[in-house]
């Protein structure tokens, strides 16, 4: 059963947006002009092939073109290069659906964990759960484990290290990984908690699978990675691990053109839900309405809806607004996304240190009390 | 000694331009509110410096940031993300310049081959070189070692896979790359000529360090890397191998949105050229003007600036212009390009696909005609 993949297309007229849609099937598949294309398999099966183009409004066209799996294999990186690989070099097109289909599906069956997964992990059947972040980078190894520790005495779910944490030579990969989970590990026995502790990836190319096999054992109960940076294949690879069986949370760094501008990259709830969810990844971070960054509420729901969608792909995963919340906006974001989420909390529980826990704890029951 | 990054952003006034550019050099280091940075170390050395700001035109400013390399450290993918992660992700900032500075450049020295190590192991000492591609996919190993055998006949110096090849069923990764650099390789004995053969690093990402290897021990001349899909990272991580001492190529599949709107992203010249001859690449991939991409002349020769600029960053790397090359527009390419080139040819060479040799070698003639 073929893939297929929705495509937003500027062009002049209907004929206009049909050439470029058949641009696009040779582009992300053969590569070649149309009357070089060898006849039986190649033509048949591998090049793309567009199933229904139509108008959106004037000047906006819409394309399905639907590919083999045989062109993408079992890699998710070459998936990728499939979908939008050279296409996403060109003005005017922008992918904003991909239905992976039965065979794509085998093949990426999605997160491992989902939201069951991790509600077991963490031990909160119901209600949002919130994941204080550790930071900033320059700390040593025991500054973070303090933190952490804090952290799991004022009622996090979730304890997730900044994506900027990575080798720096204050809090090398090992010496931090170990410390802070041997923190979580102790603050967990003594108050009773199942808190999960979730590092950032990071490393030399070569040293990813090394420091994913440090992680595991030190007692990490899952890791960060930042697929702009590292690959969605990262993603694919670690999800599809049984004998690793560790949960993922990606992180949006280095992706943010993708969504910036309306008529190239990837939609919102595609690359931060249903890519994210396709690859893997059980929870998906991403920047906030409210915060910092400028993505407004419906692509924030935009974005929430694809990592939750009940058809799939796979088991829904957790999505994870960044930024912008508060003890004052709590009752704002529950109304908004409801009990499956993961809040990131960040500097604003970061002004007094020490007393990480009261800050902690107070978010957790203004949660708690938006949702009773 | 600090790295520095200059970016060009969008906002009313300058006074808004340098709030901008502080919450800039917060976010893409400490990540907290300015107001709990802990004095010491990581006020006075991690946090990201602002040490310029100016107006370009109404509404349009630039800031130089200068970042401490102990918040990169040895990590090419984390340098990348403290240069723009986060920041990425905001409307109306773009990376216009990357100025490494000495420490990150004795951890990221640039292209280990660069131009005259490329022209060594081709046997190419001037002239632009000329680099027909393996496709389309769908072809057995046997249909790509005839396809190569051809154009080494015909005068190629590289030849390149399309890099689209993968690992599909009808032509694994390494009974491909196996076939192929046989082929080469009878055919440099035959010819006399010493032809390079780049395949298409690809794979799941806990093969690719096992098809690393694979690719050098049958005799490949270097690899093929997509950052967009593999990371930066990847390239870093070759090129520094003295043992595998293997040429990088890099392709700019899903890497588009970075370059296509004027207010984000990063410039051609930096994502194509600066920043792939840091990581370490020596042939940098990217659409050439005239061909199925948009790119214009002045942003194909910005790229083709930053991969010679005298000054560095590393050695020079040759820019390999993709598309918009034939017979006919040789000369034209050779005056806009020079002779220290890559040019990639595709789908014009596959009419006569026996025939290769014939399609290549027109090709040398026509720049060879071009530069005497």
């Amino acid at each position: 059963m073929r893939f297929t993949v929705t495509y937003r297309i500027r062009a002049g007229d209907l004929a206009e947006a049909r050439a470029r849609a058949d641009a696009i099937a040779l582009e992300q598949t053969v590569e070649i002009p149309r009357a070089v294309v060898p006849p039986g398999y190649i033509e048949d099966e591998i090049l793309g092939r567009v199933e229904e183009t139509g108008t959106l409004s004037e000047g906006v066209f819409q394309a399905k073109i639907s590919y083999s799996p045989d062109s993408a294999g079992e890699e998710f990186s070459q998936f990728l290069n499939v979908v939008f690989g050279n296409s996403s070099i060109q003005q005017g097109i922008r992918v904003t659906g991909v239905e992976p289909g039965e065979t794509m599906l085998a093949r990426f069956p999605g997160p491992r964990f989902g939201i069951k997964g991790i509600r077991a992990r963490c031990g909160r059947a119901t209600g949002g759960m919130i994941a204080p972040v550790l930071k900033p980078m320059g700390q040593p190894p025991a500054a973070f484990a303090a933190l952490a520790a804090g952290a799991v005495r004022g009622g996090a779910d979730i304890i997730k290290e900044d994506h900027g944490l990575a080798g720096q030579a204050a809090a090398p990969f090992e010496a931090r990984v170990e410390a802070v989970a041997q923190a979580v590990a102790k603050a967990n026995a003594e108050y009773g908690r199942s808190v999960i502790y979730i590092p950032n990836l990071s490393g030399p190319a070569d040293q990813i699978e090394a420091r994913l096999r440090f992680a595991k054992e030190a007692g990490a109960g899952g890791v960060i990675v930042m697929p702009g940076l590292l690959g969605f294949g990262l993603v694919h690879r670690i999800a599809q691990d049984a004998g690793l069986d560790l949960p993922v949370m990606t992180h949006p760094s280095f992706l943010g053109p993708w969504v910036l501008s309306p008529d190239t990259g990837i939609d919102h709830g595609v690359i931060f839900g249903t890519l994210q969810r396709l690859a893997g990844a059980d929870i998906s971070v991403f920047p906030n309405v409210g915060g910092r960054f400028g993505f407004s509420a419906p692509e924030c729901l935009q974005i929430a809806d694809a990592c939750r969608a009940p058809d799939g792909p796979g088991a829904a995963m957790l999505p994870s607004p960044g930024g912008g919340m508060s003890v004052e906006r709590a009752a704002d974001m529950v109304r908004m996304y409801g009990q499956d989420v993961v809040y990131l909390l960040g500097g604003s529980l970061l002004a007094d240190p020490p007393n990480i826990h009261l800050a902690v704890s107070a978010m957790r029951k203004a949660v708690d009390a938006a949702e009773s």
